[in-house]
């Protein structure tokens, strides 16, 4: 009997974005995309409207001599065009590579260059923007989106007249599925940025898991708002598993707000949409003063990921029968690492029991693997000991774009060491604690910064709150909280000692608690723990 | 400005059946298997004990020298320790190899030598099957699958001391995903059998889109039920969807009758089902005459595939509040090449339109390509023209298993011609007609046999009807209708042809009709058309 393998007799067809832009004009053609526009008026069109702009996209960029491999940037918020570009610059064989708005002009311009940016397409409100950083960087081309409907000033070029020229003679490229489609920076508070180079296959394979019932599950029926901004690790992926699913899509464009935010989920009957926490809380905290104003659909999933959300959220939200739900994730993980979804037998119990497990990020997405490793090596499943959370998986950056593979950011057996500090509990759900360095070392023994957060917020006069480590001569670090009231309420840091005295040893509880009107956030709206450091970080103690 | 193209920083991660595996140990282990035996009583176990138990299988077939792309076949029916074999076989880096229990002994040792199967496993009650075809082929071991709990006859193993030799020293082979998993035949009925080898990635790639809600949607809350064999197609993939979602699953083992599924339906709270028409059509025979007997899971979803069902199975399931649902594919498409889900708006649509959307085989799947071909090329997708169905696609075979690539099989731009033929309409929905054998040519003109069955089997009084051609010295061919009667009822020819006649014209209606008690069926369950114009070749027409 021969013993030798065979061969698969599958076809070797490439998984690509352009099989998915192909599918949303053929399939999904009368499906709508709805933008706000800078004046708060909408843009509406359908994926018939986007497909074909998309399509023309490429064509006049493969003629204005984009080649395979290219980056075209885009400086953009959350809307139609961006959408176009999302898969119009892959579909001329482009990488396209997504600005972070709210950066330092300088680091934008440190971006462009790293990347080597042949091409930007920028919002016409953008424009000032540019102009800060526009001396340093060298566009071949600069391409401006009409949104406000005003002229385009020379010498930018104007998006509608450029996708204009196209005459519909269009060929894909034909590409390796390992070809790169993308590109985000991640906005490290330590160093230079560092670039993430998608492929189409990663693009695809994250989308598709990400769309699965019991992970973000997206249909062809989902109305899907992405709050988080589109040049944040690509909206957590939402414009692709939205456009791949053929769900309706709604782009609130620079307009972030509460107020407007709620409006568009009740005009556009919106089932599904993503933010991070400290959006959340904000809109909560309207619907709250607002009872009974804004008519939203029942039981629409918003998404929350960024960092972990307070339990108070998930049963704030539920008394307005909307659904929190939480992910894990970050730029150099597509960024879908983990996502929290009950098990079927968890569904039957408790709904307090059930809080204990939706506030965790949850189990590894398929096709990710997960692990925590401590300074002895891999630590057990058990829901109390703490590691780094390590991943590997298709669309996992295994290096950074144009930087040597550092044992800082991968082990030698290949895994991303992500930073991110939690515990998994023995059904496999994790619970993120702290990024490594938000850990505070008080006499050699660690104390959650996050953990003391999310508790603080659930005390009613809290609105938001941070813990940070300060230097102290005695115990190396000890906890500060900077914590924002509600308006008209009113707590003392004493009665805030007790509130977390109720949960935590006394030795974990923070030191001194500052009252401040608000806290200093990254680009993407979560805390800016680097600034508070900076600003606390001559703290004087009163008992040293 | 640099030019150059850059790569993805993606890591390269294999998608592999592995993870999938060690996915359903680590999160789904306490998720139920159930399968039903052949004395009719209930196994249970858990992912927990499938992982454990199909690891152990893997380790025992390396040890007994089992290389990565051997073939192990399996002939065995619907059960817990199928599935085991469905992983346990890959996971040691071979080619799990289903044999078609209802071939003909000689088909199967054909299929046996042709893939030069190494070892078998084997049901114990499907033994008296070996035994007919034993002496025409060498397997180096039989292992067999205790399922009646008699002692295993020598000198066959047992699979129970089989797996039970593991010491838990097992380590995953090393792949590249494109790696062979798994075989299948084609069980064609012109010429020999045909192998189809399926690769992780394929398996992988068809598995995650089936799932994907408005496909076959399966999540982690669902019940499953595999009615079609695991050796047809890999029960359209059922087995590897549910075990990759972590859902329940409950097999039928040998007793495919109504009574035994709708008994398992019920006490198994079944959620999603999937078998070709003629089962259907008995189990809503049944349903009938026992009113409130059973008590289902409301919206219960049975897939209907492997031939275009009747509009009167899906209103006579609406009635009981069962949801039928098409697909359409065959072996060499793993199977999934369409799913009909309806769209959005379509919803919307009063219930007669969305019977017709319905009844028709959908959308192709994301990932896979299809276009209709007829003499002159392609044919628009008008909903009218009609032509020869072809597919591309990460899952969809370029070749068969140690043949030459024909042009009857594969075009010379790499697509399979499926030889179905159908329509697709304006919304991209199939509907599949005829395989280009079953198409009745009469006078130059196209008929459908498939139409014309679903209509017949909408007259109340018939329960089964398939129309074939049968050669005709004017016409060429012309229709003969052979048609089952309801138990009770009574039907003329004449009264049949006047049904037909509200929907054809004159020239399409049957010539004759003949009564029969049974319609000769394939081993899936498929109306055996082959048979039945063997058996009608010779007919005397009235009027030549």
């Amino acid at each position: 009997m021969q013993k030798s393998s065979i061969p698969s007799t599958m076809m070797q067809v490439p998984i690509s974005l352009n099989h998915f832009l192909e599918r949303a004009g053929t399939y999904h053609g009368k499906t709508e995309i709805v933008s706000r526009l800078p004046d708060k008026s909408l843009h509406r069109h359908t994926y018939a409207d986007f497909h074909r702009r998309a399509k023309a996209l490429a064509e006049v960029l493969v003629k204005a001599g984009i080649q395979p491999g290219d980056r075209v940037a885009t400086l953009m918020w959350n809307h139609y065009a961006h959408l176009e570009c999302y898969f119009g610059i892959p579909a001329a064989g482009a990488v396209m590579h997504n600005l972070n708005l709210r950066l330092f002009p300088h680091d934008i311009a440190f971006i462009v260059n790293h990347a080597k940016d042949r091409f930007l397409l920028v919002d016409d409100v953008l424009l000032p923007l540019l102009a800060q950083f526009a001396k340093d960087v060298n566009f071949e081309r600069i391409i401006v989106v009409p949104l406000t409907g005003q002229p385009v000033p020379a010498p930018y070029e104007d998006y509608e007249k450029f996708i204009g020229a196209a005459t519909g003679d269009f060929h894909y490229v034909e590409l390796d599925e390992n070809a790169p489609c993308g590109m985000c920076y991640t906005s490290g508070t330590t160093g230079n940025p560092k670039g993430v180079v998608y492929s189409h296959r990663s693009t695809v394979l994250h989308s598709l898991v990400a769309a699965l019932p019991g992970g973000i599950s997206i249909s062809g029926g989902d109305v899907v708002v992405p709050v988080v901004p589109m040049f944040h690790a690509n909206a957590w992926g939402l414009p692709f598993i939205a456009t791949f699913m053929g769900a309706k899509q709604v782009f609130p464009g620079p307009h972030l707000d509460s107020e407007s935010l709620l409006d568009l989920y009740q005009r556009e009957r919106v089932t599904v949409t993503g933010g991070v926490p400290t959006i959340w809380l904000s809109l909560l905290q309207t619907l709250r003063t607002n009872p009974g104003k804004y008519d939203l659909v029942p039981g629409m999933r918003m998404l929350v990921g960024g960092s972990a959300a307070p339990e108070t959220l998930f049963r704030g939200f539920d008394e307005f029968g909307l659904v929190v739900g939480t992910a894990w994730g970050m730029t150099e993980t597509s960024p879908l690492g983990t996502v929290s979804a009950l098990k079927p037998w968890m569904q039957a119990l408790p709904k307090d029991q059930q809080y204990a497990y939706r506030i965790k990020q949850g189990m590894a997405a398929p096709l990710v693997d997960i692990r925590l490793v401590g300074d002895e090596g891999e630590v057990p499943w058990d829901g109390k000991s703490v590691g780094e959370i390590q991943v590997r998986g298709p669309w996992i950056t295994g290096s950074y774009h144009e930087m040597p593979v550092s044992e800082a950011n991968f082990t030698t057996d290949g895994w991303l060491r992500t930073g991110d500090v939690g515990t998994i509990d023995p059904e496999g759900f994790l619970q993120l604690t702290d990024r490594t360095k938000d850990l505070i070392k008080s006499g050699g023994e660690w104390i959650s910064s996050v953990d003391l957060e999310n508790n603080l917020m659930g005390h009613p006069a809290v609105l938001e709150a941070a813990v940070i480590a300060v230097p102290h001569p005695r115990w190396a670090e000890r906890p500060l909280a900077v914590v924002v009231l509600r308006p008209g309420h009113s707590a003392s840091a004493d009665e805030l000692r007790e509130h977390l005295a109720k949960t935590y040893a006394k030795w974990q509880l923070p030191d001194a608690f500052e009252f401040v009107k608000e806290i200093p956030r990254t680009s993407t709206g979560k805390f800016l723990k680097t600034k508070l450091r900076e600003m606390y970080k001559d703290w004087k103690w009163e008992q040293e």
